[in-house]
């Protein structure tokens, strides 16, 4: 046995006793001690870097280290074993979450402009556009010596006499109870009530003195393999009172469903990866709405989640072993009668917890909470919804029929799986061109920013660039040479967008063939997805009339490019709307109008589900879209025109 | 500023700082040192004696301390002030308490009768005596890849299958949910649901493997001032599985509810009382039990609690401070939507807890409960149910109305206020005679151990034979000398019942002047409550047609010693029957049927309630009771002609 110490950033070193040969990051989650592995350690990412202080590794150079790296000691913890005592310094990965948390400025036009169509658009749909939470004024008379009704009978008849509902129809649960004698005398008798109506009942939510003047509050949240996103809504008025975005604490279990349903079948894994995901995630982005908005977390009376199938299994706390083991049977579709309580996060009491229905085991809530925002239910047109997130999502349609399938994209539209790449924050290349003769490049950078890295829509633009200039041919490799060209030992090749030189930071921001490789493969999963979905109908592209697109991959997204490069079907290019974190705008419709949650309910129970492994040319399909733009040129002939 | 230091057994000393003249029992609850003292601070009752180890406190000798103790450093924590740095060691409380705890013997064949009898007469009077939750079997189809519908949907559709009742009636929460994937595959698809029915819905209460034969079970707990008496039940056969009582650990902060209500008045009291309550006392005691009777607390679906209006305020940590304030107005009378969990007990997540109602702020659940269990309200004899608490509560009438009035007793019927008091307990002397010349006593003691104090009835016969005997007079001083009567230098006499050197104890068991005058106006404050109900409906005490007497004073109460002393009326000694803790009764009985619950709602809601102290007469009929029988011994004639 050998002594493993790992130090950490801000608390005591851990030490933990380990076996030669085996593997560090095992190592450290058995000692407690969190490390960045997206990739769940097959040495693809490149994220679990540790630095070995003292003693012994097994751990060989990696294409994630440069020679200078590892002989400062830098190693892939997920490549490395165990072969003696060592003391390993272990980057920061809470303070490395709490930077990519991201509050959202509501003042700015694209903000405002987001929830106002959805609104504008759900309300000519014929959906009221209005909680159905209410508060309701009552004035109580002060109790004499003949009258001594006790506390909770006097609020329940005074609810009766406002509203004509029976008292047995009342319900005063111990929340409100436990503190009423207080607010009832501090209030001086003069309070509001928040009420829900449910068929013939009334439920007192909470009570609260009349010169109360906090908000009533709801919760959205998009909860991602990789982003999470939430919004504070005054349920009353559907303002926007605060909103932010992190990354979803699960990623150091895997960054794909598949490897966080591994961890979860562990022992004391589905606590984990709850854990993860509530406690080092929803918690810490909520602290920060709070505090930004001035909420007080007993005011939130509800809350919507959308997101997978897997990722509200996990969020639930709900074992996720036959998600992935054929019949492929979720503990839900549908729930009801769950409270925020239950899944450990302090609001009031009562608040629940809606969760946007699944239809499958890898089509989930934030599908169908994002077919409401897409509205193609609601016209006449076929038309296409893609979620570009770490698993692609379909849906096909129009207000006569859907049908759905997913497909496992990887985490590349949201940066992952590619060496420099990143979410679609400040310091993202978000687009790009490329001068065909000179090959150099003009960037576009979010934030106006040194560029750090370059997100989804910055890559689709970069392959589509590398590929018109020649740079690259139709397999991805790279076949020009110049000044921003560089191959490594083994003759991988490079394009570096902007040099460490230029930009100040800790390397070059490049594109090499892997990346662009897992690119390819991502976006002929969601090609090939479509086809399959489409010949399954009888259909070919050519019939689809509008095109939205969803997801993390940035709002600068090219479409034209997007077709260059055989992602999207070669159709015209103003049938394509790219529509943002449906998921998350679904989720605030479903937690302001009743309507709109019915909706959700109703979407997912007329949606068909495509299941694309039980679909014999789908492998064919993804094969020969592996391609620039295609194996089959003819279906691109606007890009072969080119 | 002093330094003061408690030691404990088994626990670190603690440390606390003190300003000069601070009262030493303040000091400590500060210190969160917990010290007996039921007469909270007043030097009434003796019990809070700490010894002073070192350094100097300001506390004066006292009629509870002897000059030895005295000189062995033993003080009244409640009568000392700090006077300087000391080093103060504390009795462990906790083992007290402990110690007081006591498990029932089920076998007895006293235990079976008792609810052998409730249950026959209930069932008699037309009640249905069978708990409304039931086990539902149901077998599932397996899933397969034709048929995947999530668990949670095939569950419900089964439900509904065996039930008829229709799906979306059927609430599964999340405490089902969330292990109901695991539930289901490992029973093989053969599950059994615990079920209950309201309205036209059915709730699935918990899921499990029909391989599994626990029990279903139901808690019924009877919280007195004093004593808490609980019992888990089989809800399907109501069979008794396991039966306890224990001390309640709120007497610390005073012995009766006055004292109580003024303590959680104060900064953090109410959540004080509350953990004094639920954590030091119902928790232990559950703990007890389950390991005892062998029982998962997560098969605990019901409770009930029977508690007076005081008590159940605080068990349910609500605000007491309105219930003993002009005009007398407590949170609630009745409650629903309330669950175990909202009061920090850990059963089946969704136990709900039924509290037996109140019907005013010192009429409460205990004896709308104990009601029910008398059975008065079933027949049209003229009847009169009286529980010997801490607080005296009266109950009168038939099948045509019913009053009831409640008036403070002090703790004396079970054992408090009295120097050598206990609970009706094993060593407790619960009978005794005395020999009118050798004034020698002849004691039956519980357990047939040594006597190591009184219990309420062993007391009751003890100042009866000595105002047979003429050792006291109609006042209650001691009026003969003999080898059995002692004099402190005050001049206050004393009768020893049992001598240290004989029981091996720590001191005589004895019984002194304050304590018969304690006792005294006790009794006086029953016998004065129930003259000025009766005349308050024109009724003097010859109309009583039955006598019902209920509560811990122990089930070896002599009726006709209890005339004798004035405390109970003076009519035919067949008319007396004691039923025992029905309280308790009561609960056990919510819990079985739902018919006796509704019935004790009903009875609350019908039962009117006297407030004595607006009864200007109550006064002096209460001083006129204080003396052996009455003032006026013609309404004792039986008494007279002995």
């Amino acid at each position: 046995m050998f002594t493993i110490t790992f130090r950490l950033t801000g608390s005591e070193p851990v030490t933990i006793s380990a076996t030669a040969e085996e593997n560090l990051l095992d190592v450290a989650r058995k000692a407690n001690v969190a490390i960045d592995a997206p990739c769940s350690g097959n040495g693809a990412c490149g994220k679990c870097r540790v630095r070995l202080v003292k003693g012994l590794l097994d751990s060989p150079i990696n294409r994630h280290l440069t020679t200078e790296e590892y002989e400062a000691g830098w190693r892939l913890a997920c490549c490395s074993k165990v072969a003696g005592d060592a003391v390993i310094e272990v980057p920061d990965i809470a303070s490395a979450y709490r930077s990519r948390m991201k509050m959202a400025d509501l003042e700015s036009p694209q903000e405002v402009a987001i929830f106002e169509n959805l609104r504008r658009q759900l309300v000519e749909a014929g959906f009221h556009f209005q909680s159905d939470l209410e508060f309701l004024e009552v004035n109580l008379t002060e109790p004499t010596t003949d009258d001594t009704m006790p506390d909770n009978e006097r609020l329940i008849r005074a609810v009766e006499e406002a509203t004509g509902v029976p008292y047995d129809s009342v319900v005063l649960p111990y929340s409100v109870l436990k503190d009423l004698c207080w607010v009832l005398r501090e209030s001086e008798w003069k309070v509001k009530c928040v009420i829900s109506r449910d068929f013939e009942r009334i439920q007192i939510r909470d009570v609260l003195p009349q010169s109360n003047h906090d908000p009533m509050v709801g919760f959205a949240l998009d909860v991602g393999t990789t982003t999470l996103a939430g919004l504070l809504v005054d349920l009353q008025t559907g303002k926007i009172l605060a909103k932010a975005s992190c990354g979803n604490g699960q990623i150091r279990y895997g960054a794909d469903v598949i490897n966080r349903i591994i961890e979860s079948e562990k022992l004391g894994g589905r606590k984990r990866l709850q854990d993860a995901v509530i406690k080092e995630s929803i918690i810490p982005m909520l602290a920060q709405m709070y505090q930004t908005a001035h909420i007080n977390p007993r005011r939130i009376y509800r809350m919507v989640l959308a997101g997978n199938t897997t990722m509200n299994h996990l969020a639930l706390g709900l074992y996720c072993d036959p998600i992935r083991m054929e019949p492929f049977v979720p503990s839900f579709f549908r729930t009801r009668y769950i409270f925020v309580r239950d899944i450990g996060l302090r609001m009031n009491p009562l608040a629940e917890l809606v969760v946007a229905p699944n239809i499958g085991s890898y089509v989930g809530g934030d599908i169908t909470a994002g077919t409401l925002v897409s509205m193609i239910w609601n016209s006449p047109e076929l038309s296409l919804f893609i979620d570009l997130g770490t698993n692609g999502e379909l849906v096909f349609g129009n207000n006569e029929f859907l049908m759905s399938c997913a497909c496992s994209a990887g985490p590349a539209f949201e940066g992952g799986d590619i060496s420099c790449g990143m979410r679609a924050t400040d310091g993202a290349i978000e687009a790009c061109t490329i001068d065909k003769d000179t090959m150099e490049p003009t960037l576009t950078v979010i934030g106006g920013v040194a560029p750090v890295g370059i997100c989804g829509s910055g890559i689709i633009d970069l392959i589509a660039e590398l590929f018109r200039c020649g740079i690259i041919n139709g397999k991805g490799k790279i076949v020009r040479e110049g000044p921003r060209i560089v191959r490594d030992k083994h003759g991988m090749g490079s394009y570096i967008l902007a040099f460490q030189k230029d930009t100040g930071g800790v390397k070059d921001v490049s594109i090499n063939e892997v990346d662009i490789d897992n690119f390819i493969r991502a976006k002929g999963a969601i090609f090939s997805a479509t086809t399959t979905m489409l010949s399954s109908l009888g259909f070919d592209p050519s019939v689809i009339e509008r095109v939205y697109v969803a997801g993390g991959i940035g709002s600068g997204i090219n479409m034209k490019n997007a077709v260059t490069i055989g992602m999207f079907p070669d159709i015209p290019l103003d049938h394509f709307h790219y529509i943002g974190n449906s998921s998350q705008a679904g989720a605030y419709a479903m937690l302001m109008s009743t309507e709109a949650r019915t909706k959700v309910f109703d979407l997912a129970r007329s949606m068909t589900y495509l299941e694309l492994s039980n679909e014999p040319r789908y492998m064919d399909e993804f094969v020969a879209a592996c391609f620039l733009p295609h194996t089959d040129a003819s279906l691109f002939p606007s890009v072969q025109q080119e």
